[in-house]
């Protein structure tokens, strides 16, 4: 391991942890770019196997103790929702690099915080979800650019499955459909349209008591929900998701455009290709997928990268900003029925600087690839 | 022709009689079935071809002349949509049984009193759209009863295109996509949920200016939408339509069920089969399109069927008018973006009356079988 | 109808004529172009049901009445296949032109002969199939000589069902699936690879009984079937066809080229649009059927287009003699083993000239336009 | 690392070893059940670099080193073609397991040998390929067992790509598409039918010069080849193979059957689900891929079971031997146009042994998963 390696503090050892982001830094290890020195958890055992399976220190009895540590130059910010906000703000005080998983924050005032906070530090704030930093979402976004299909007009998106049966607060307020799945839509869809202008929603509790880790659970989250946006001049998406989904065969995203229309497979955080009608050419060109190991953890190389590099990251807390007052707009929305206005913008990712090349019919073992 | 054939008297000449109503009226006069014995268009042109091709009296120089014509059990009311109302209504009077194209009427009032009207009359009244006599969605709707999807809880349904090129009124105050496009949607989606409780909707002008027969149009009544429906229970489904949507590749309805998904492919008026997927059988299992040449103008033929054996009619006046009121509300919630209660009920319709067998492996050339 | 309108005598009035060549007769008709004059078949009861409905003389006891009529123009022979090749040879030599159903004869012998005959006659002979002529298959073949796959290498084909249950000679020798369905890959790769030099196969019986019209019956003919064809170069398809295929889900032909790969769907007869992979593009593109209701009787309406404008067919009785000779082979291939050399050329059809125009994203009702 | 681990070692490490077989020895590894504990290449650089990755002696200079080391109980085959056979000889010889990478061997003779050793010797001999391990295939040939798709008489397969830019023996003679890639679906098919009779082909070199590693090479082994395999009573499968296939779009596997079809997609060796029609039915049933992260190494995974727990592996020599004998038979009818029967016979594979359950929609994150 280069002595030059990016050490990661991580606070958080659950499920997102292990594998996913487990699976980037060891990619990111193997290469000799960053290595984990620090880490912390409520639960002392996890905390323990963390550090045997690192070799790590396993003593560390608080968060503060990773987000202070000088051995430390990102922090990852893995925690339940509700922590996300205060300890991405004490990392960022304390001079360090931060990754924060979705939410951002759980209000929009704690997230104006953060925001502000991280424009005063040194250390750069990258926010999940990282989707925009896709080959496929790249490439989708730069046909639209183009103007492949026309001027965009009306979409559709969509991410359910059948629900978690691992975690109660999933179930619970400050859980639900909207913050855990229907991020990624609305992240995708602010991504191509730009910023939204207005939100309405029905949303509510379709399946009423759940069975979690073997107990049955009342639900009290949304379960179930449509969002309407409008993002100006009469150009509408919606976004459908739920714990109500069994299974699909759709697209994920399908974007209705004056001359044609795209359509992104698989799930915004797993895309699986994409496919594009335009008029002028009278036929659907189906695109496979150029990356089918790529990992939803992305964000975190492309902070490591930036730090590598000098460069700004490309996606920025603003757009994760934008995401959170449309969510609880649609939450407020599905209350009581009335469109709610949207007030915040933020500027459009420079995805063309990530660019790189793939060539289709030469991929040939992709699943011996992702070794 | 049998001296017993039905006789048909139909009013409105314009594309929607030709071909597919007429296409219906050939097969059914083919069978002995029915002829049509009257004609009425307020273009004089269109009377005297209708009259030579049909081999009827081209002088008729009044609806009213149809709707009273001694020669007459049914009446076709295919007219533009302002007249449906009171030229049904008239037909009624006269003691005639009625098909009429959507909209019914185009006030809540004048449907209601259209309705009243029928309960107390002889005739039958038999309203557009008739998707619902479909062998597809006959069959998409038994698995719904059967519960093989669990608890319907959510749907998503589409039907666009770019838009006609041959008639102004679709882009007039009065028209628009929800009432030529949306209807089908909603009409299929009550039809598998039940009656809606309440409606919300984005909806506007996104191509400002269209060319309609060689002229450019301002377009004034919406082209774009998004429509979401509460079916009570937390229940929802949304409605995307436009002249907005250059092509598709996706199903057009959507069914989330607690315990499994069914897609029905194609469109509501022209089905390519469905799709099921049952947790239990851990598989999507793809039904083809039992009747590829199935035509949106089926409510003749079971009207035919319904006035030889003095059986009721299986689709309801109630469902078409309980569609109209939401598309009005869709309208309103667009308008001031506040969801709207719907006040209207309707009976399910009883299709399992109409169930018929098709053997998929066996069908080998429905191209020359359409003839 | 028109004087003008050409006179088409038929002789054979089983399934094939009803409907698909008497559906395209009634186009034809509608349209003044053409008109049935005579007809013959061997059953009495089918000859006075046809000339009812075609309001012509049921009375004609020989075919030759037919042929040799002064008031036919046109000669269809939809007879057995024993009797293809004699009566077009008396149609030729009474001057009239010939559309002869497939196999043009049952021997290489008795097909030579009919072609020199059609040579040195006035009237063409036209010999089906003629799925040359469809769209699909003319911009699948325009791809191919543009060089859009480089260099055709290889190709796999396939057409087959569960098989007639409504006429034993399909069973009986002189039958077979090769001569009832292989014909259409072998027509169809012909026309794209050129002539074919060698053959080998394996063919027989896997289902030793059937029932037909309600009795069992032995099988004789082949009922399952490979067939490989060498175009010389290394350059190799395959066809494979059966009364063992029940159902399928792939493409009815692929081309596999040194720079791409081109598939048309659905089947030669009744094609359903083809997809197209460019190494240089990197995608699939998918062509949707441009003609869904382009029926597989097409070769009698070029028929009455070349009597009309005076041009010669663009398909050739040389191509169907080729496919004839390689079936032969393949046939005397499966029997020992050995493979064939095929002797026989045939000139390439000059698809281009019949070149025409659609619009995919406007196509909206087409099971209405088919009426 | 358990003391108790299977100690493996490994002569050949190029492409194939890195990643497929350590992938899967790394796994191995991680649960403690396995371990390279010797090491042996020709180029000895490779064994340098693999005695530092893997923290074994790289001084080992010779391949009997490491086949008749003490401290090794399996050897990995993994070198080029002609040296399997004698290596696996020697290393069941010398009392150990062995697992041998296609072919067995390159001549009947010396495959035959190897068999006879195995029987006489303690170790295992495991063949590749591993592919009827696959969860897929295990389902598929369930079915075809079960009987869903009646009795099984025609069949069609095909696995290609445009080729290798990275080695000149793939294009040399004692290279070739058939035993490089024709040599997955031939093991498939006999496993499905059962042991083949006779065999004939089509095979040559359609693309003369290719460019590998910079240089061009003259193609000497076939490179494009269409394969028939007779199974007994007019059973029929054609195998379609090359290095002359950029992409395709359709199933590895198509199962005809006398009640239904069946059709495995992806390829052999990296299925993705399959498809069945059933009459009774009147579907297509889409079964996703149980396992997307399945690797074609199992095998190994296997033979570690088997020493394990002592039971005889499921795969056997015998089904490697019968498809070396087709392959070999194939390129003779290719070269001289007659047909070849087949000798030999093999017991089939117990694979319901193997059975376990996976259950479709609660697949949510399978990229993750592989990690």
């Amino acid at each position: 391991m280069s002595e030059a390696a990016i050490r990661i503090g991580v606070v958080g050892l659950g499920s997102v942890f292990y594998g996913p982001y487990m699976a980037m830094i060891e990619r990111l290890a193997t290469a000799g770019r960053a290595r984990v020195t620090a880490v912390y958890d409520v639960d002392e055992g996890k905390r323990r196997a963390a550090g045997q399976r690192l070799g790590v220190d396993p003593g560390l009895t608080s968060p503060e103790a990773v987000l202070e540590s000088d051995d430390v130059d990102v922090v990852l910010v893995l925690t339940s929702m509700p922590a996300h906000g205060s300890l991405a703000s004490a990392a960022l005080r304390a001079g360090k690099h931060v990754l924060v998983e979705k939410p951002m924050a759980t209000s929009l005032e704690e997230a104006a915080a953060l925001m502000e906070l991280a424009a005063a530090s040194p250390g750069h704030l990258i926010c999940a979800p990282h989707i925009l930093l896709s080959p496929t979402f790249r490439a989708v976004s730069a046909h639209v650019e183009n103007g492949d299909i026309g001027q965009l007009l009306l979409a559709r998106a969509r991410y359910g499955w059948s629900g978690p049966d691992w975690s109660r607060w999933f179930y619970e307020r400050g859980g639900g459909a909207l913050f855990d799945l229907g991020v990624y839509n609305v992240t995708s869809l602010c991504g191509l349209f730009g910023p939204a202008r207005r939100v309405t929603a029905m949303a509510g509790v379709a399946i009423p008591e759940r069975v979690v880790e073997g107990e049955t659970v009342r639900v009290q989250a949304e379960d179930n929900a449509h969002v309407l946006i409008d993002f100006g001049d009469a150009r509408f998406a919606s976004v459908t998701t739920g714990f109500t989904m069994q299974k699909y065969r759709s697209p994920a995203i399908e974007l209705y455009g004056s001359g044609g229309v795209l359509q992104m497979l698989g799930d915004d955080w797993a895309p699986e290709g994409y496919e594009l009608w335009r008029n002028s050419a009278g036929s659907w060109e189906l695109f496979p997928e150029s990356d089918p190991g790529w990992q939803w953890t992305e964000g975190l190389r492309h902070l490591v990268d930036c730090i590598e590099t000098g460069r700004e990251p490309v996606t920025r807390p603003e757009h994760a900003y934008h995401a959170l007052e449309i969510m609880l707009a649609a939450q407020a929305a599905a209350a009581d029925g009335r469109a709610r206005e949207i007030a915040s913008d933020f500027p459009r990712a420079d995805l063309a600087a990530l660019a790189d090349v793939t060539d289709g019919h030469r991929v040939h073992d992709p699943r011996s690839a992702l070794i």
